[in-house]
């Protein structure tokens, strides 16, 4: 196993950093790497807001969900779905490229674009030896995140990336078995081989809680899912979007 | 800098293999990577399709626009948005989970969760030497991919991913400036900064053109974005991703 693949297969989130800012260095190696991902028909079609400003990252944390370690961590990136410099570019050469921006294809271009620069970004700062977390929780009011970092329309925040030196090491989480996830020439919807991956990683979920709580918890992941996925959160994200710009038709 | 932030540095896509299939350790390590990477809430939202079978694999080429490396390389695999595993869970579990299945801010966590996943793949396997290249070209016909793959409801295939072992070695392409994309604490929206960014990207991507096809072609990169995006391309995505189940509330 190569040095790449161990840092990529050691992955765990950080969700404590020590009070030690990332040097400009280390920014601009996590940005061009973030860069170097591949990219839909060369768009590129998003940008990354670095937030070093304490008041900002202080509201950031609490529009987060108050997650602290959105405000203490070595730097806080913003990745972001962004046509607006590509909205520019029709203007300056006047061409009608608006149904296009507005596209559900060009939103899901857009998000995978990000998507992909920012797992370059997360790589390039594990195998520094530095810790990650991606932070959903912006997601729960993108409208005060945008006023916050001064997003244009056509710009919407997708997610953070909390960066820093680790604190504390925790435990790889496991993954659902991998033939639940790969299938091969065609996807497997046989019912009872689908129930029957889903339990055996139940049981390896109960177990990797319970060892890490003294007992207190043995949740199984797809109760897990059926909880979380009751919850009916962030309903407002289509209106959002639609008002951003993006995904109307 | 170290060998991982090398790999990603010198990323290009390859599209052209030797006729030589990857190993089924190999495959194993790359899905295993991808696995690896950041999931929202644990959800793990997408599957991948290992596409062996060549009848399979010839005609996806043809659906993704007859691209030759879709049918000639080492393994194709193809990323998707999977939500049909939880839709089965929350049968099971009794929960009311179709509103949260259905909204835009899931249809965006599993856009993010397998594109995440897919650049740990691609960034594992280029750092075994292997080349990659995604293919968007499979968005084209996404009925008829979904056909092929035998894909239930509440699955779309996102992009493809050709691996195998480089036949040659292209350039790195540049990306935009740094300061075109990075934003520190609040986004750059001055007009005037933005188009002195872009030209000078102009200059450099003319150059780039010029250098490698002996002066034949020199175009800007704002002028491709222009062409590229006036073309309605893919206009039927909202309604297709709506009738397999995401991006409806």
């Amino acid at each position: 196993m190569n040095e790449t693949i161990e840092t990529i297969l050691k992955h765990r989130s950080i969700r404590e950093f020590k009070n030690e800012a990332l040097t400009e260095e280390q920014i601009h190696t996590i940005v061009s790497s973030a860069q170097a991902a591949s990219t839909s028909s060369y768009i590129q079609a998003y940008s990354i807001i670095g937030v070093k400003d304490p008041v900002k990252k202080k509201k950031l944390a609490e529009l987060a969900g108050n997650q602290g370690y959105v405000e203490a961590n070595g730097h806080f990136f913003v990745f972001c779905a962004d046509l607006f410099r590509h909205e520019k570019i029709g203007d300056w050469e006047e061409a009608d490229i608006i149904p296009s921006l507005e596209s559900t294809e060009k939103f899901m271009v857009a998000l995978i674009d990000a998507s992909l620069a920012a797992q370059n970004a997360a790589i390039a700062a594990e195998s520094m030896g530095l810790g990650i977390c991606y932070i959903g929780g912006i997601r729960n009011d993108l409208e005060s995140v945008s006023e916050l970092l001064g997003l244009p329309e056509r710009v919407i925040p997708l997610f953070g990336l909390a960066v820093g030196i680790p604190e504390h090491h925790s435990d790889v989480k496991p993954r659902l078995p991998l033939e639940s996830v790969y299938h091969e020439d065609s996807y497997n919807v046989d019912e009872t081989s689908i129930k029957e991956g889903l339990d055996r990683y139940d049981e390896t979920i109960s177990a990797y809680y319970h060892a890490r709580t003294a007992g207190k918890r043995s949740d199984r992941w797809t109760a897990q899912m059926a909880k979380m996925l009751s919850g009916k959160k962030r309903m407002y994200m289509k209106e959002f979007v639609e008002k951003k710009g993006f995904n109307k038709r």
